[in-house]
């Protein structure tokens, strides 16, 4: 298992005074998704919860919806010209009949839209499809703006990472009490939401209607559709929303909440759920 | 044009009062790509600069090299069933016939590789093919630490939308003795560090090899291999490289700059070209 922080030797500048030391980095590697035997993605990510990771990211991507969808998500062990090394970056996942079918027809209909798309939104052409199936939520919890302004300082508690490198993003869901159900570190912002609904689905404990999602950066569009997909109806972050993140909010009955810091807070949308 | 800060209303909480207070947030909105006339990719960008963002991302895609490959990049003015608000979504990019002869090429031979990638890192596969023909900078130049240690102090100065919606990623180019050269700002790090090499690309200055890029945030491999394509030799952030973004530097040739705060640094590589 390769370690989430590399060991480097820097060069520290302070008052004109150069110092060498020991220090950590965050890991970056990538991650390839087989999907049905099939190179399908790769993420940049920070090794660990590979497996909650690509269930997330596969959750967002509208291709797993449940538990059941899943037959099998592991890492690699086909031997074939890999060493462990190259085994520990790939993970093949592989659907259930029925999801199977149902991916299938959605990954089709994606590339007819988009046949010649090299990246950007996972190959989808409009912001339409980004939502397709996906109704408002119906769950409306009440939170309590005390309990949600406590959210980043617990967060910043499980971040152990985060404290070694100064690197790194973290996203967590707590329950309606402020009471942390799991948490997730990673480099990129969406790997770290995906990880923790990817745990969330893997403990078939979706949707989540009774949680509250924080993040530790910026809310965009993309964070919110993953709230979404999980059922969660409360997304707390510490920095601003970008606009498309408050429109898809609102659409999705979702309470968006941000600049949580020194005890205050702004609601962009919901805010009959804050008391 | 679309405005890049979107006007809303948010309910602010401070000591337990609620207040509904006029805000700006920053815009989030899908840009799309059209390469010899086929959709070829949808980023996500906060609006304005599309044409500089567009070049820098087919800079970093290795699809344009110069500004000699690019004979048409302008929005798209085609009507039929559009109006206006769409068109400004939609670049229209048309290649020199050589470069399109070799952008062809290049899509094919990562088709082969990726041939169902939905997403990840561009169709690629492995992190090898992002820098494919790709060889380290040769510019040495020696920059002051003192000089570095200005650098996002500058920067921040020319972010006019942070200042107001406190969203958004900002990156500017300087020269070696710290005056700016260009900066943009985005939603996203990357659209930020892609408009302005893009914008220094359209004017024909790359490769920019007495210049150093200072980023608002941390540095990913991305952002690096960014900076190799437009021959930047230094690259500053206030926040922390990931693991891959030093190894990356190191096979650049670029000295790697983190943690620029508070008068210190931290250098990751090439610490013989600041003094």
């Amino acid at each position: 298992m390769t370690d989430p922080c590399a060991r480097i030797t820097i060069t520290r500048v302070r008052d004109g005074v150069r110092t060498p030391v020991a220090d950590a980095a965050a890991v970056e590697a990538p991650l390839e998704i087989r999907l049905q035997e099939r190179p399908f993605a790769v993420i940049m990510r920070t090794p660990g919860a590979d497996r909650q990771l690509v269930t997330g990211f596969l959750l967002a991507e509208r291709l797993v919806r449940s538990l059941d969808d899943l037959a099998t998500i592991e890492h690699c062990t086909d031997g074939t010209g890999q060493d462990d090394s190259d085994r520990e970056h790939i993970i093949r996942v592989v659907l259930d009949e029925r999801a199977a079918s149902r991916a299938l027809t959605l990954l089709e209909s994606r590339r007819d839209v988009m046949a010649n798309s090299a990246c950007g939104v996972c190959g989808r052409s409009t912001l339409e499809s980004m939502r397709d199936g996906l109704a408002p939520l119906q769950a409306r919890p009440i939170v309590k703006a005390s309990m949600l302004a406590s959210l980043p300082e617990r967060l910043r508690a499980r971040q152990p990472l985060f404290e070694t490198t100064g690197g790194l993003h973290a996203a967590g869901v707590f329950d309606l009490q402020g009471e942390l159900v799991t948490a997730a570190e990673d480099v990129g912002r969406h790997n770290a939401v995906d990880k923790v609904t990817g745990t969330l689905l893997l403990q078939d404990r979706l949707p989540a209607a009774a949680s509250v999602l924080c993040v530790s950066g910026r809310t965009s569009y993309e964070i919110v559709q993953k709230a979404w997909c999980a059922g969660i109806p409360v997304v707390a972050s510490v920095s601003a929303p970008s606009s498309l993140a408050v429109s898809l909010a609102g659409e999705a009955g979702i309470a968006l909440i941000g600049f949580v810091r020194d005890g205050g807070l702004n609601i962009y949308t919901g805010s009959s759920l804050v008391e």
